[in-house]
């Protein structure tokens, strides 16, 4: 089997035998959205030739199955569980291999109405809750549109997605922040200092200019302001998702908020979550979305 | 008297007679971020030559004061009011003029302790207040970075800032909302749902991810986006503010908030403070800035 994780900004793919264990692994920078739409058959053929031949399914996750992606795959509304998503898995008609398998995206409609959506975290979380035996959690998956998804009796009942990641990235690198924060270094007085301030009443809008008033007053370095940004969104998040999922008494040491996703940014959010007092079991975003792929296609 | 209101990205001179009445003006795009720091002089030589030797006083407001500008004038720390801004005011010694003078920006440090500065808008805040015969007053300047700010005895008492101009600018040219975002047209009805969702107990980190949501599963079209996510960013200012500022009673159709700003801008801001029911009176920036300069110069 083949299973492949296919981002806006990576691939990542995975030989196993039927029993799920690693035979191969690759991962590479290609993401879909360096494709322009088309030649993602070429580019399996090239790099996973071997493995496809000897795979009776490939199974792929992510934004591959997007509008700009291979093909589009229709978001699959919430509820939804591991058998809802594997009854809903696309076949993709290709000469490349008779069994190319698309994992949909969910779609959540709020008591407002408006959709929230996600491609590839629902893999994630299946998995998560495979790795942990688990079938009632609330989980974090931090990124570039961090998810917080609620999952009762095996399914996912709902989710919201969090900007986070992409506004630190903008703000740090096109706003007029750029030149007041300084993000190679990881102050941590600094961060703590964003994680407290993130409760300020008058919203994430004001805090935003925070950083640059105290560095053009002195009352901040830019290697200070960096960090001190960084918990100052991650603090909103955390905040924002807690005053809407987390009810007191909600999360606790025998059940608490499952964090998933790469070793940097769980680390980051262990910190913060340890600050607001919120504990958590941090998972492997790799190993999370290998389970899923592995459950949704074999139903193991 | 030469009166200036030299931003980051405008110039505007007046030449007024002693009464202050205008005599001639002038706009122009070339803020300061576009001299690199050199050449203000020069600049005001050839554009405003005859003005200059016919002026007693030579005023000027706004980012030419700052750091990159034509000379760092330092902070003034609140509460301040006019005759401090007056006292204040720092020649600047050039061989243009024999009596330059830069209009120092505000700093306030709110209960946080940490620092918030303007440059610029305390000129429109007194001349606003000029304007209206008022000394008690909460004023809104929107903008690139909005400023709300407290007056008490005529003295600008404390003041936050909000990124909203930015932020909205940022999102709709380099973030992944650039692509389901039209901005080209108003949908009135989009702005008003987004002042609506505005209240989201999330907050904006979660809600700036929706207008995406919206356009990729079919809820909203692109031109209806742009107006949504200008809702959300306004609605989420004046949310901001309101819940650190207005207390109830405050504001009333005989003390209205004070809306200072361009034409277009407070057009918007006007039909979003009627949807939250924030009684307010719009006053034209330029008028204010204009007034405040002549303010500052003279005294009257």
């Amino acid at each position: 089997m083949l299973a492949i994780d296919w981002g806006s900004s990576s691939f990542r793919a995975w030989h196993l035998n039927a029993a799920g264990d690693i035979l191969a692994k690759l991962s590479t920078q290609r993401g879909i959205l360096s494709f322009q739409g088309q030649g993602f058959a070429d580019y399996l053929q090239a790099h996973c030739g071997p493995w496809l031949a000897q795979s009776a399914t490939v199974i792929m996750a992510g934004m591959v199955g997007s509008r700009n992606g291979w093909q589009e795959v229709p978001y699959l509304p919430c509820p939804a569980g591991a058998e809802d998503i594997t009854a809903a898995l696309t076949s993709l008609h290709s000469e490349l291999h008779p069994n190319l398998q698309l994992v949909p995206g969910l779609q959540y409609a709020g008591h407002n109405g408006l959709m929230d959506v996600m491609r590839g975290e629902e893999t994630q979380i299946i998995g998560a809750l495979q790795l942990t035996e688990m079938n009632e959690a609330l989980l974090c998956l931090p990124g570039t549109h961090s998810k917080w998804a609620q999952v009762e009796y095996g399914s996912i009942t709902a989710f919201s997605t969090f900007f986070s990641g992409e506004l630190f990235a903008l703000l740090t690198k096109h706003s007029s922040l750029a030149g007041v924060c300084d993000i190679q270094v990881h102050d941590e007085p600094a961060f703590l200092l964003g994680l407290e301030q993130a409760a300020d009443i008058r919203g994430l809008s004001h805090l935003l200019f925070s950083p640059r008033a105290a560095v053009v007053t002195g009352q901040m370095r830019p290697q200070q302001a960096g960090s001190y940004l960084s918990g100052l969104i991650i603090g909103a998040e955390i905040q924002g998702a807690r005053r809407a999922l987390i009810e007191p008494g909600l999360l606790s040491a025998d059940k608490p908020l499952l964090l998933v996703g790469s070793e940097v940014l769980t680390q980051r959010y262990q910190q913060a979550l340890a600050f607001y007092q919120l504990p958590c079991r941090t998972i492997s975003g790799e190993q999370a979305v290998l389970a899923g792929l592995y459950r949704l296609a074999t139903g193991q």
